[in-house]
C-alpha cells in the first residue's frame, strides 16, 4: 500500500533552527506528513507553533509524553508512524526512550544523548524493539559523500594511510551565549549540551563522516581540547591526532572560534594509490586524485557514478543540491523503510543507508574519549 | 486565516524532470499542498502518477480541461487555489488561459508560451482578471541574485557599463533527440518548443537574469545563432551582442553544445565604480569587486545583506542552499500572495517579488528578436 | 659553441613596466646577457638606466640608430645578437626595420607596429633577410597553453565548435590618462598607440591565443566597439562575434573598464567530444572536460603531458610558474634558435615555437578589421 | 658604487633540482652574477656543469674547499661576494663554515644542517663574523605572506587563537628511492638527510611559515610521526599538535604520502577578530575573513597593501608571480644587503627581511623536538 508516512515532532517550536530544517527535509519529497507535535515545553508556544505548521489543534500536544501516549491510542491508520526529536541534547533521551517503548520509530538529532548511559539504554532498546532509529548525521546524506565511500570501499585508492577531517566554524568567536542567542545558549551549557561543546556539536559530525567514508574505525586518539573564549563553560576548539584500525593516521579539527569560517566541514583521504577530497560547502564536487594523474572533478549527476550516489540525487547535474536535500535523503530513506516495514516488504538496500543508533553510540564514545584525552598527560587513549 | 494553499498540477507525470522540481519546490516550505492534477495527456499515466503522488483518485483528472472545470465546481475551501503548469512549451497556453478564465491563479514554467500571440493573450488576460501569474524564471529566486540586484539598485557600482551573461550547457552535444531522451526530444522539436531551441530554453533565463539584476532593458541586439549538431531542427548555440537602454554594452551566450558544461549560468556586471559576479553553480557566493579594493566574497547568510536576500534564505551560512530552494522561493512567495489575497490583506512587498507574465512576454520578445537577428545581414535589431 | 646570447634593448628606461618584464624574462635562464641599450629617447635617462642595469657606459647609446650602427661595427663575438624592442607601438617599426637591415635578430613587443603598412614592410623584411623575429605574445609561452594546443591538435576534442575568449581588465575604468600614468597615457593616445586602444593592447592577445590554441583562423567577425570613459580617445571596451574557418563560432571580449578585474585572460574551447578551459590568472591549471566524464584538472608538471608543455616547464609540480616564466620561454627559445643559427645547427623543433612576425601581421589585421567592423552597419566583415 | 654581486655556488650540477632554482632566483633581477662554482663532488661533472653555466673554466673548482681558498686569494673586485650552498643536508655545514671563516657571506638551502651541533656552530660563527647568512625558507618571500604577517602584526585579527598549517605532498607515496630518483634518494637517507625525512624537508617550511606569519613561537608540541611506505628509513608523514607562546593552539601536518597532492603548503590563522588563509599553490591570493563580514580576497598588486608586500612584488596585478619570484626575493634582498655592506651604507629595512641562521637553528630545533615527541608516550614536549 502506498501512503504518506506520518511524523510527530518533539521540539522545533518558534525560533528553533534545526526543527525547521527537519521539517523541510521531511517535506521535500512529499513522502512524509507532519501529523502531530509537542513543539515546545511551553504548551502555549507549542499550540501557536502547531497552528503555524497547519497541525490540527487536537494533535498539538502539551508534552511529548502526552503525544506519545495519546497517539498510541489512535487508530493504526491515523496515528503517527515515527517521532522526530529536534530538541537540545538533554531532551533526546526522554522522548526517544518513550517512543521506542510505545512502538514508534524514531528520527533523532545528534548527538544521540546527553550522556553515555542514556546512549547505551537507547541502543539496547532499539535492539530489543527492532524499531527503526535514525540519527541525523546528515552530512553522510550527500551523494558525493556516498560516492567517496564507494570509491574507497571498491579499493580504488588502495589501503588508506591518512585522513584529514576538519570542521571549523566561527560563530562562537565571541561569548554570544551571553547575549540572547538561543542556539549558542544551550550548546555551551553543560546542563543541556553534555560534557562537550564543539566536540559534541560538530566534532561528532567530523568523526562520523571520517568513519563513514573510509569504513575505518578510530582506534586511538590524542586530543588537545580548549576553551578559547573567556567565560565559556564548554570546549570551543579542539584538534585530535587519530590512529585508525588499519594503521592509517589522521587529524581531526573541530572549532567554533575560527573567525570567518561558516560551516567548513572538509575531508581528505589518502591511500596507496590515490586520494580524494570532499568539502561540505561545495557539496556536489568530489575531487579524486589518482597518483600521477590529473585530478578528476566528480560532480553530482555527471557521468558514471555509484548507484548509491545516484539514488540520493534528485535533479540533473549543474542544479546544485544542498544541505536540505542531503538531510532529506535521511528522511526519504526512513520513510521508505517504515513503509516497507508496514507493508511487510524488504526495502531496496540502497535506501537502508542512514545513520543509526549505533552511529549515535559511536559518536558518544568519541565525545567521551576526546574530552578524556584532552585532560590526560599521556599521549594516546584507546577508543 | 492560516491555511495551506492548494495546488493543481498540469503535466509532471512519470519521467518528467521539471514536474518533480515544481513539486519539491512547492512542498519544501509546507505552505502548499498538491490537491489535484492532470499529470499526463494519457489518462492512465495520469492516474498512476496521481497515485504515486498521494493525490486522491477523484481529483486525478484525465485532462486539464476536466480538472479546471471540475475544480471550479468544488466548494471554495476545497478547490485548488492555483494551477501549476509544467508541460512542454506548446501546452502552456491552453491550461494557462483556461485557468485564468475560471478564476484560478497560475504558476507556469518558462518560456511563457509557444508563440508571441499566445503570450500577448495571456498578458491581457492576467491584466483583466487581476489574478496572480508567476513564471518560473527560478534563477532570480536565489538570495545572492536578489543581493546583486540590490547592490546595483542602490548605486554601489555606479552607472552600469558592461554585462556579460552566459549559459553554457553540454547535454545536447550529440543528437540525443534521436535517442529516447524525453527532455531533448520536445526541446528540439519546433512543434513543441516554438521557434527557438537553446535560446528559448536557456537564453531567456540569461536575458531575464541580466535584466533582473541590472534593472536595465536590452534595447538592441545582434545575434549569431546556429545549429551545431547535424540533423537538429532548432538552434543549439548562440551569442548575442547587447546594447542596454542606459548605454551599457553586453554579451549573452547560450549554448547546449558546450561539452562538459553542466548548467553554467554566470553573470558579470561592471559599473563605473565596481563590478560583481554571480555563478549559478556556486549560488551562495556573490563576488563584489570595488575599484582598487580587494574583491569581497558575499555569502548567503553572512554579515549584513539586503532584506530581500535574507527573506529568501532559509538556513544559516555555510549550509548550502541550492536550486530547489531558489525555485521554492517563487512558490513560497506565490503562496503568501495568494493567501493574502484570500484573506483580503496586503502581503509584505518583500514576498511579491517573483517573475510575472510581463517577464514572460519580455522573454518571448527576446526569443523572437534573437532568432530574427540571427537571420539578418544588418548588425543591429531594436528590441 | 656554447655561449650566452647578447641582447641590446630599445626602450625600457626608468618607469617602464614592460621593459623590466623583458629584462627579467631574458635573464631568468642565464642564456642571454644584456650588453647594450638605447633605453630612452632622452639620452640622460638612457645613461642612468644603463648604469642601473650594469651596462658598460660605452654601450649605452643615445638612440637606437646609434646603437644599431655602432654595434654593427663591433667584432662579431662582442656585438649584440639581437635587439629587444620594448617601446610604445609607434616606436616599434623604426628600430625593428633598422635592426633587420643591419642583420640583427629582433624580439619585439606587441602589437607589431603602429599601422598596417609598417607591419607589411616588416614581414617582407623578415622574409628577405631570414632573420629571427619574435613577437612577445607571451601568453602562448605558458606550458598549459601549449598543452591545450596539443590536445586540440591531436583531435581529442573532435571538431571545434565554439570558442569563448575574453580579456577583461579594470585599470582604465577612470580617465587615468589624465593623471600622471605613463602606461595609460600612451596606450590611449592615437598618436602612439595606433587606431585601437583595448583592442590593440589586449584584444590582439585574445585573438592570438584563440588562434594559437585552436589552430583555427577567424574568418569573419562582427564587433561592437566602444569608448566607455568620457574624454578617452580610443576604444576601451569591445565584444566581437567570431566565425572560424572550420565553421566554429565564437565570442571575443576585451575590455579595460571591467572594474575589479586584473588581467583576466580566459579561454574556453568546445568540440564535438569535449571542451577545455584555461585561465591566465591560474596558469598552471588546464581543465579538460570530456563528454559525460569528470572534468580533469591538468596541472603543469603532473602526469603525462605533451613534450611541448614539459619543455616549457622549469620546476616540479606545485611550485607555481607565472607570467615571467611564460615570457621567459619566448626569450629562451629565441636564444636557443639564435645560438643554433650561429653554430650552423638546427634547433630542436620544440624550441622554435614562439610568435613570429606573421602572428604580428595577423594581429594588426585583427585590429583593423575589428575597428572597421565596429563602425559598420552590416553584421559580418571578412577577415 | 653600483655593481652586480658575485656568487659562487656549491652543488647544483646536472640533474639537481634546487641548484637550478637557486640560479634562476639569483639571475632574475640581474643583481647577481654567477662567477664561480664547485658544482659537484665529481670534478668532471663540476667542469661540465660550469661549461653549461658559462662559468669561466678557471673558476670551476673541483671542491668547495678549493673554491673558497682560491677565491679568497683573488682581488677584492673579482672574487665572489657570497657562497650559495645547494647541496643535500649533510653537505651544508662544511662549505658554510669554511665560507664564513674565509669571510664570505652565505646563502644556504634549508634545513640549516645535518644535525643540531652543526647548527649551533654555524649560528655562533655568523654571530662572531657578522657576515650575512640567509637560509632559503623561500615561502616567506611571497608578497602575500609578507602581507599576512603585516596584518597580524598590526593587530587586525586581534589575539591569535588558532593556527592550522599543512604541507601535503604525494611524490613519495611509493618507494621511489628504490628507483633512480636522485631527489628522493638523499632525502630518505639518514646519512644524507639527518634524523628526519618529511619533517626536515617540508615540516620545517611549515613551522617557519607559521612562526613568520604569526610572530608567535611554538612552545609545546605533540607529534605523531610515521613511516607509511614499507622499506623507507625516515618519516614520510606526520601531524603535530602545537601550543604557541601566547596560548594559541595549532596543528601542523607535513606529509609526502598524500597521493595526488603537489606542493600544497597552506596556512590558516584565526584571531579574536578575524582570520586569514594563504595557499602556496595560488600564492597571489590572501583571504582575510573579518568576523561577520564578507571574506576579502587580497591580491598581489591590488589596492592598498603593506610596504613589505609591495616591495616584494615585481609586476602589476593579474600577472601571476610564482615560486621563483618569491625565491628571488631572498636573493634580491641578500644582494642589496651585501652591496650596502660593501658600500658602507645601511640598506632599507624593507630589504633586510630574509630568513637567517637563527631561523635555521629554530628549524633544527623543530626537527629534533618533533622526532623526539613522535617517540614519546607523554603528550607534550616543550620546545
Amino acid at each position: 500500500m502506498k501512503r504518506k508516512i506520518r511524523m510527530g515532532m518533539v521540539g522545533g517550536g518558534h525560533g528553533a533552527f534545526i526543527g525547521n530544517v527537519h521539517r523541510m527535509a521531511a517535506a521535500l519529497d512529499s513522502k512524509i506528513e507532519l501529523v502531530c507535535g509537542a513543539f515546545s515545553s511551553d504548551p502555549e508556544k507549542s499550540r501557536l507553533s502547531g497552528e503555524d505548521l497547519f497541525v490540527p489543534a487536537d494533535r498539538v500536544y502539551k508534552s511529548y509524553e502526552e503525544m506519545i501516549k495519546t497517539e498510541s491510542t489512535l487508530p493504526e491508520d491515523v496515528r503517527m508512524d515515527f517521532v522526530s526529536i529536534v530538541t537540545p541534547n538533554h531532551v533526546h533521551f526522554g522522548p526517544a526512550k518513550m517512543a521506542l517503548e510505545y512502538g514508534f520509530h524514531v528520527v533523532c538529532d545528534k548527538p544521540l544523548s546527553f550522556d553515555m548511559e542514556e546512549a547505551h539504554i537507547l541502543q539496547k532498546l532499539v535492539k530489543e524493539t527492532g524499531l527503526i532509529f535514525a540519527l541525523t548525521h546528515n552530512y553522510t546524506g550527500y551523494p558525493m559523500v556516498k560516492q567517496a565511500r564507494h570509491i574507497i570501499e571498491s579499493g580504488q585508492l588502495g589501503k588508506i594511510r591518512k585522513v584529514i577531517v576538519e570542521y571549523p566554524q566561527g560563530w562562537l568567536s565571541d561569548l554570544v551565549e551571553a547575549t540572547d542567542n538561543k542556539q549558542a545558549s544551550w550548546r555551551t551549557d553543560p546542563k543541556r549540551s553534555g560534557i562537550a561543546g564543539a566536540m559534541g556539536d560538530i566534532g561528532t559530525h567530523a568523526e562520523n563522516l571520517a568513519e563513514y567514508i573510509t569504513g575505518l574505525k578510530i582506534e586511538k586518539l590524542c586530543a588537545d581540547i580548549s576553551i578559547m573564549v573567556d567565560g565559556r563553560l564548554l570546549d570551543d576548539d579542539g584538534s585530535v591526532l587519530l590512529r585508525f584500525d588499519n594503521g592509517a593516521r589522521g587529524v581531526l579539527t573541530a572549532s567554533q572560534i575560527c573567525n570567518g569560517e561558516e560551516n567548513n566541514l572538509n575531508i581528505r583521504v589518502y591511500g596507496e594509490k590515490g586520494g580524494l577530497q570532499w568539502h561540505q560547502m561545495e557539496p556536489n564536487t568530489l575531487l579524486v586524485k589518482m597518483q600521477n594523474n590529473p585530478t578528476q572533478v566528480l560532480r553530482t549527476g555527471v557521468g558514471e557514478l555509484s548507484a548509491a550516489a545516484n539514488a540520493h540525487t534528485r535533479i540533473p547535474a549543474g542544479h546544485p543540491e544542498g544541505y536540505l536535500e542531503a538531510f532529506a535523503n535521511i528522511y526519504r530513506n526512513v520513510a521508505i523503510c517504515i513503509l516497507a516495514r508496514a507493508n511487510g516488504t524488504t526495502p531496496d538496500p540502497i535506501y537502508t543507508d542512514y545513520p543509526t543508533v549505533d552511529d549515535g553510540v559511536r559518536g558518544m564514545e568519541f565525545i567521551y574519549k576526546v574530552i578524556e584525552s584532552g585532560k590526560m598527560e599521556e599521549k594516546w587513549l584507546t577508543m
